[in-house]
């Protein structure tokens, strides 16, 4: 069943006011929540939200964070985001990254004490729009082993960045370091399929292709897979997320991170306060005018989308094509939510009284 | 058969003065040239001298470049190689974006009309001495297909992030955005073994296990492999590399980057100035204090490196660890060099009248 942007966006920010955010703030987490639905990373939008409300119910979340920048020189800060929602902390830092870009040509802002912040494709973007490239990265529950490790070390650690063209849409990369996000494990356990090769480990450290296999005690596997595939690369670039994001804010990392779901209890002897981001803004006229950086990335972006193909598929994809032809579907045709989401919703809305329409 | 690195420093450094190096310039290029062969970087170090000569002789490397700033702000700038060495341009961009970091926290260098650049991490690494965290990338020669394109369109585009800790060796990940790099496949042809999978297509865009896959006509595969192993994301880093290098700055993108050899020409229809490379430095006191930050790196690395490992292998490495060891053994023992590579830089040095000496 689909439901339409709109509702499911008053929805969404009812329940939000309900938990005890500001307006403004739920208006923004909101935006941040549904803009994973549109995008088609259906992992990371409402399918969430009865997570966050039971963080909050759990003590874990602060609906009225003073978010406050505790240290900065002229192109950096470190922002405190005082327990609140991810979802709310981090466009407040992605916005103080643009503005320090604005005065000082980049921005870099690493965030401590905070949350699960969705996307971070959404906030990289946000700098395209003045004509700035944006990076967005996280470091997360951890659920995926280093090479040659059997431990959980790392979380699934997404980079995003964005950057603007011309005539063409924005290049937005937006992925985890693993080589399959767990969103995408999940679909297969739902079908009773196999996962493929180099996607988990289990708990002993083995490969295997059991999609259940991360439940059971095993890990998520960075991108490459094994050792022979570069899993060494997707495992410094996963490290490199979880340094950024924490160990330059003082937030928790590697294992410390405070897990997403309330019926774990974090770390009672934490590294740092909750979990870290980091954001990025480089002006692109801080290199060259704006006009010939976006007619060369209009080339660039051209030159890849007219590629010869290989067997069997007809076009080459720059990133961010797929979620923009998804953004505009479900603008149009609303957002396809699964049965066990919509009765998730459905008991989160008549919990809080408010109803979920389609 | 080892050479000693004083011996082979001495050599490198009087060929640079021979084709027109000023002194320091030759000093600046031996030492970035040779710290690939002390890292076990083999295919990025001596092996390319003649290579450099070539492009020399072809009139495409300038041996006395005006290197200079173009455009910049507190935090970032454009260079101009002026045609230079990349083994010369690199440590003089690489010194403005640790320069721009004191005064603005961070530093961002583009740089344009420069050539290859020799290995990415001993670039990176000079942040780390300021108790900087250093970012280097660079474009390349055509060798690498996007996913689902049979064309090669993007080098093998290295990133490197180096970190500095502080009773613990700094963190040092340099990579290929490729599943392998070239060199991995050129061991493979001499031994006369196959790829392993997700290695190499060949020319029609098929899935090849042929080590020769690439010399005939085929490409390297980003890092992932394929599609379901996350072969977007590869891509998705081979072209932030390509952009951060050459977009920002107007040097060569994609397929018009010039070849590293000599016998090819570069494309009569440049998109811009020679190839591009782009480097960062920010400072670690710009985001808090800097032994806060050494200590909790300490932390970072001690508790990945004693996690427990999968079957059959009994360390979990840092990035950096197996280079740094190398480096070692090599500074103690001399450098191995292949016979070809010997004989190619005998060959070198008898057109230049300088000895190679073990």
């Amino acid at each position: 069943m689909n439901f339409d942007f709109k509702s499911l966006f008053a929805f969404t920010k009812e329940i939000f006011i309900k938990i005890g955010c500001p307006e403004a703030d739920a208006q923004s987490a909101t935006e941040v929540l549904l803009s994973a639905d549109l995008r088609g990373v259906d992992s990371h939008g409402v399918a969430r939200l009865s997570g966050y409300v039971r963080l909050w119910e759990a003590g874990r979340i602060n609906p009225t964070p003073k978010i406050r920048i505790v240290h900065e020189t002229p192109s950096t800060a470190v922002v405190d985001g005082d327990g609140g929602l991810g979802l709310v902390v981090a466009p407040v830092a992605m916005k103080i990254a643009i503005e320090k870009a604005k005065n000082a040509g980049t921005g870099w802002v690493s965030v401590k004490n905070s949350n699960h912040y969705g996307i971070a494709g959404h906030h990289a973007l946000q700098a395209v729009k003045e004509d700035m490239i944006g990076m967005s990265m996280t470091n997360a529950s951890p659920l995926v082993s280093p090479t040659f490790s059997k431990e959980r070390l790392l979380g699934t650690n997404p980079i995003s960045v964005a950057i603007p063209a011309g005539k063409e849409p924005p290049f937005v990369a937006d992925m985890a370091t693993t080589t399959a996000a767990n969103g995408k494990l999940e679909i297969l356990q739902r079908k009773q399929e196999n996962a493929p090769s180099g996607w988990v480990q289990d708990k002993e450290g083995n490969p295997t292709t059991n999609a259940f296999g991360v439940k059971e005690g095993g890990a998520l596997l960075p991108l490459g897979g094994d050792r022979e595939h570069g899993s060494h690369k997707g495992y410094a670039l996963g490290a490199i997320v979880d340094i950024f994001s924490a160990v330059l804010s003082g937030a928790n990392y590697g294992p410390w991170v405070p897990p997403f779901v309330a019926f774990l209890e974090p770390d009672p002897n934490p590294v740092g306060e909750g979990i870290g981001h980091f954001f990025g803004a480089m002006r692109v006229d801080a290199f060259r005018p704006a006009d010939e950086f976006k007619n060369h990335m209009d080339t660039w972006i051209s030159r890849f989308r007219e590629a010869k193909t290989t067997p069997g598929h007809d076009k080459v994809l720059i990133p961010g094509d797929p979620e923009r032809e998804l953004e505009k579907e479900r603008m149009e045709n609303g957002i396809p939510l699964l049965e066990p989401v919509q009765q998730d919703l459905t008991a989160l809305g008549e919990k809080f009284g408010v109803p979920l329409r389609s």
